[in-house]
């Protein structure tokens, strides 16, 4: 059936009693697709059923903003994508998250969490504003309700028609967290999910009457629920709440979006429950391993920068008892996993809220404890302000861990971690280490704590294996010696490793491992006596280059070339794909070393 | 009496019913002290009971962190900063925000809305980890409850034992947004406040009986409030709730801070109504315009450029039907009051959510219409990742009014806008003019609406009142002429004006006026042969000076300047002693223009 669902006007040529056929398959094209392509596999497998009965019930002019985006695979494929699905995450390829470039059926680029309900109360607010009619739909999951720019777009929600499809799975990247949300889940886990599979069991072994029966109760629960159930929580934001309704069933779902649509003209919570992984076995039974699938579908079991934050973690917090770790809705992923099972008391999983993350730890600071805040380098976008405002103005001895930097492949723009020295190398007090091997990670946190005062320790996925030392002067890998005519400062490991390539059999050339972007290693500057390339994966303006540069021409009159991101966005494709488009890869700078010697 | 509580000891010698003998004082030395120091003025008014209340209840060991930290005048009073207070927001003096620095009796520095509760959570669990017993008080106004991180941290403030005092004034700065505000406010100008004071006034009147029966009357009503009283909004955080108490009433403020102290083992909200402005009629009538109050107690009248926007706004609103302006909380001091009075559907005031207003604003751009930010510089902090990653990612049309750029003087590190240039620089898509007089000021903002992408525009409290015009090229007000030998290139009004006083008799000097951070004038760049001064009121790291630099580092060996601020916080001061402090001054930018020809 599927093959003959090209567009949303195909699939809208289906009866209803269709749809569960049709979901069945898309459920199977993408396991078999993403399984080769990598990508976000459980979180799409939860949100067959919304998708189809989404689009089978909105227009095509209706704009449905998908929260953090990952889920929108089943969308894409529905809305013309589906023969190029195969692409997927590639360079050139369809994108792993909604992009307006991409297709007219994108109505918002998303990437981060909490971004949707505020996007769509835009749209709806531009639509009322110009005497339109279209409807706007925010799909936002329940993992998001930790977050603060969730919650300050529902302040503002009143008044204003569109419907959020809150999408319960119970949980966000791993387990969710937080009052508000464990009172969804209360509401979730109650006694509707047990007794509804068992009363319908029951019914339809009836025979004769058990079937209509079973229709009439399941029609009379329709109507009950969406009059009389309500929650307290969004009783709150004035909104029309109708829930919980089972997410995997597409015929419920249909009969509830057509009552939305036809009848409501205030804002409407639509809640729902999911099974995340819902159809794939494995990934029902681990949706944290399955989150994320690697190209193939084998997890690489190669050492992980994210391991050895823990072990390290572990071990300093066996020593000191004032050690503490942060995460936002991401403890294994960062790392934290094997600190949180030894020392549960001291692992804070705080949601997906960055701000509190970072404030929570400047107050866990001036509390007197010494505390770790991991989280990947483009949500710590969100806690720009916290860091500067409540850790760096109070000089407070917290350690942000900030995990793919850099480049980060398939995940493409949203997600890349190229703009962390830019936000903050020009934030006072706090110095920003970068490490280029495993050991000077571990080394840099364990050093970290004698630091009174903000210390960010940025690095990739991976780093090098190469037993390197991190003391506070940059590491000299390749000795330009007495005849050196240029040298090469290379951050992290990448970087690093590409400067050694481009400067192979050219012995004039220094290569530098940058171990801090800030302080800058004066000693090192002062000797220098001839020209410097600084190589960095992160946007070229106010990054280390900047530093750098801004350094020499203060100073002497040194030529210093920038090499970093050109300042633009940097769409998915593989880490390589980027660093060569970004003229970072070896033959780019080979070719800049050559014109500078 | 106050002449006798240098300390909260003394304080706390005194019987409970004193307390309102010396709030009366206190009250009037505000009034006093205020009117001539200039500062925050109906805010402190409101809270002299709380304040007066808590120190007398908690002990010194307790840590009180205060929302926003405007509000605590009255507790720098009463922690020995009582004789020092005629030195507030002065170089050298009190901070008008609490300062760690400046007393241990502050236990965070605050400054932007939304912190405290996040803050105290991390002291608090600090204290928990520690084994430590003291106390630990979140004071935090209604509107703050619109702010993510607020939000963010309530959810998370579940198990640990804190006090968390909602301080509803019913007011932002301006008035307060909201539907999770508006239930606050639904509770507290219910019937209570009315029937109290007649009951009171009728009871009292009754001879014998009347006072007897009202003070069992006020001991029922205690008891049963704290025992009923429920709160929907804060039930989801399973917090305990009691309110609504009537914040200026000291002794009734005492008695629910010490049921409080020696009870509560849960984190609980005391929810009290207070009156901004309190005691001080012209204050009582008009909060808004005695939110902050100048040196001398008289507001200026010259023009500012919050007028020029609102004045422009309005003439491009007549014209185009597509514009809107969103403000965060302080729709009349960006200007936007104007705006907001002629077109009331076309202007939107999100309380203190500024990543909401920018993600909002993405989304209105995406329906169509053409959206104004208007953000402080300082607060606009907050929106950083909503700007790089709903805005300029996809290269809406949406243009930021940047206020408070620069120095602010007296409001001190916490309120500086000398960071905008930093975090915005590196942002792809986005451009950044930067005008010097206000009918630049006016151009630009008529001109950014042709701009098919974001564009930031950022400015001072005040600008110029010359008639500079603004196209893309740069503002030549100097020439250099052919014996040209130093360009001084400046960005924003202040230094400008100190570009050209520090270049004055000195014919070879250019002085440029910066119109455009971000794209630089190219044009004008290619025929510079000589060297570059950049004066700017930023960082150095990040801003103009090294975006200037790092131009001319990738092409020819001049050697360029750059000056701004250096790598620090800077503290309250009058602007001209910030300016002077940080080598930005005529006699400082002369010794390097000297050096350097």
């Amino acid at each position: 059936m599927l093959e003959k669902i090209k567009t949303v006007s195909d699939l809208k040529q289906l009866e209803v009693k269709q749809l569960p056929q049709l979901c069945a398959e898309l459920r199977q094209k993408l396991i078999d697709d993403v399984m080769q392509s990598g990508g976000h596999l459980a979180s799409n497998l939860g949100v067959v059923e919304l998708t189809v009965a989404l689009h089978y019930v909105f227009d095509e002019r209706d704009k449905i903003v998908w929260d953090v985006g990952h889920q929108s695979y089943v969308h894409k494929i529905l809305t013309q994508r589906g023969e190029n699905f195969s692409s997927l995450r590639q360079k050139g390829g369809l994108s792993g998250f909604p992009d307006c470039e991409e297709s007219e059926s994108d109505a918002f680029n998303t990437g981060h969490a909490g971004t949707a309900i505020s996007a769509a109360l835009g749209i709806a607010s531009a639509r009322d504003a110009l005497g339109l009619d279209y409807n706007v739909v925010a799909v936002v999951g329940d993992g998001s309700m930790t977050c603060g720019l969730t919650y300050e777009a529902l302040n503002n929600v009143k008044d204003t028609k569109m419907l959020i499809v809150l999408n319960d799975n119970n949980m966000s990247i791993g387990d969710n967290v937080g009052t508000a949300t464990l009172n969804l889940s209360k509401l979730r886990v109650g006694k509707y999910d047990r007794n509804k599979e068992r009363l319908k069991k029951f019914l339809l072994k009836i025979p004769l009457v058990g079937k209509p029966s079973y229709k009439f109760l399941r029609w009379c629960k329709r109507r009950l629920k969406s009059h009389f159930v309500r929650n307290s929580y969004f009783d709150n934001f004035d909104v029309k709440y109708i829930g919980i309704v089972d997410g995997n069933e597409v015929k419920d779902l249909v009969y509830y979006l057509n009552k939305i649509k036809n009848n409501v003209s205030k804002p409407t919570v639509l809640h729902i429950a999911t099974k995340k992984g819902k159809g794939y076995l494995p990934a029902e039974k681990d949706p944290e391993y399955y989150h994320s699938v690697p190209r193939g579908g084998v997890q690489s079991d190669k050492l992980e920068s994210a391991a050895v934050v823990g072990d390290t973690l572990c071990r300093l917090a066996q020593e000191r008892s004032d050690i503490v770790a942060i995460s936002a809705a991401m403890t294994t992923a960062t790392g934290l996993g094997t600190f949180k099972e030894r020392f549960p008391q001291r692992c804070y999983d705080v949601g997906i809220a960055e701000e509190h993350a970072v404030t929570f730890a400047a107050g866990l600071a001036k509390g007197g404890m010494r505390p770790f805040v991991a989280i990947y380098s483009t949500f710590l976008q969100r806690s720009y302000d916290c860091i500067l405002h409540d850790v760096a103005l109070q000089n407070l001895p917290v350690t942000l861990l900030i995990d793919r930097a850099g480049f980060v492949g398939e995940d493409g723009q949203t997600h890349q971690g190229l703009f962390d020295l830019s936000y903050l190398s020009h934030i006072p007090n706090l110095q920003i280490w970068t490490p280029s091997s495993y050991n000077q990670l571990s080394q840099m946190i364990c050093r970290s704590v004698s630091v009174d005062g903000p210390v960010a320790i940025r690095y990739g996925r991976t780093l090098d294996s190469e037993s390197r030392d991190f003391t506070m002067h940059w590491d000299i890998v390749k000795q330009g010696g007495s005849a050196r005519r240029l040298c090469v400062l290379c951050v992290g490991a990448k970087m690093l490793n590409i400067g050694l390539s481009a400067s192979e059999n050219i012995d004039s050339v220094e290569v530098v491992g940058v171990t801090t972007v800030k302080p800058l290693d004066e000693e090192y500057l002062n000797g220098v006596d001839c020209n410097v390339i600084t190589l960095e994966e992160n946007v070229v303006y106010g990054g280390f280059g900047s530093l750098l540069t801004m350094h020499f021409a203060q100073n002497r009159g040194i030529t210093v070339r920038n090499l970093g991101v050109d300042d633009t966005y940097i769409k998915h494709a593989t880490v390589d794909e980027q660093i060569h488009q970004s003229g970072l890869d070896v033959d780019s700078v080979r070719a800049v070393i050559e014109k500078m010697l």
